[in-house]
């Protein structure tokens, strides 16, 4: 969590513009609400002329990206989710509307319940045991009573 | 809004069928709910063979399409859904079933307050603002008072 | 239903590991629910070098699986959510973590009511359609009202 899929022209992006987007949309995550940093995974879909129509017509200009948070929830929090969507679209803004990229972004939020990294239960949002995740960088065991 | 993914053996389609089978969906949602053309996006993933696994095995002749509908909810309401699901089958039948593919379809719904197009927040359902969208077929600044 | 994408690098897996993965991943559908063996379907997307990124980083040792279930549904059952993922990790481990991989997953639940495979409605959870549908292991008309 979060995981973003990026939808392509397949030269729209270098490999180094695909790791700049990936930090910035990952700066969002750990800047804004602390999530440990592996937690954002973004997925890049560099797809061949004719993938992806819009309204009927071949897009060969843009960009679609799909996102699911599982970590944090803002549902009927109508301030929090413009000021999410406000945020997301800064963070891609450089890499899609500057060089001229059609494109569309929507969010889905799924279970946490239904969520492993690692093979283990992620901690508690804002607990002790995200805390060292984060400050550790990956998944490790912790103590989910201390942490809870 | 929607967003429609279809999975298909990497030679099932031609650019003429997936801009045809586009066009079919794309009607779908202006015909029945007046949705601007542009919200319909659908994005092929043409697969090589042994992509596809279908109760473990390959299924190299499966058509499988994954929806996401954002800007219409009708959760809870039978008719609608069942109306739904009917029409989708009517739209793609001419591309997958008459030509002897294997298919199945599923939808979700996404949150529409977690929606941007174009970096805009799009118009209400059934407003003056997406009646506008609709005419342009295109996302542009709009009223939102007068459009609420 | 259950619809499983499976993100992985190009070589990660032969056919043969992708069809003893979905034989895995199928034999928990229809050992612990009693499925029909063609619900499951299994879609890899094999990527290039450089298409996922975890934490702003290239990610190219990393499996992440996203999971949509449809025909049942386990929100706010704790204890069967606990079940369930612990059984994935369980069925997947040979050919993830056990291969070295890191590796992330997580299920969404969408509408049962906005699905439809081979154009059909399928039967309720734990109906007589259903179990029909599992002997023969396809989808075939089935009597609604004694199914149901």
């Amino acid at each position: 969590m979060p995981f973003w899929q990026v939808f392509a022209p397949e030269n729209a992006f270098t490999d180094e513009d695909k790791e700049a987007l990936a930090e910035s949309i990952t700066s969002m995550y750990t800047d804004f609400v602390n999530l440990p940093k592996f937690y954002v995974v973004v997925s890049y879909h560099m797809q061949p002329p004719n993938s992806t129509y819009v309204g009927g017509k071949p897009a060969n200009n843009f960009v679609r990206i799909l996102v699911d948070h599982i970590a944090r929830r803002i549902v009927d929090q109508p301030e929090l989710q413009a000021l999410c969507m406000q945020i997301i679209e800064t963070k891609i803004a450089p890499w899609v509307r500057d060089r001229g990229f059609d494109w569309e972004v929507h969010v889905d939020e799924t279970p946490q319940e239904l969520w492993r990294t690692q093979g283990l239960t992620p901690p508690a949002a804002g607990s002790d045991g995200e805390r060292l995740w984060a400050e550790k960088n990956r998944a490790v065991p912790y103590d989910v009573v201390a942490a809870s």
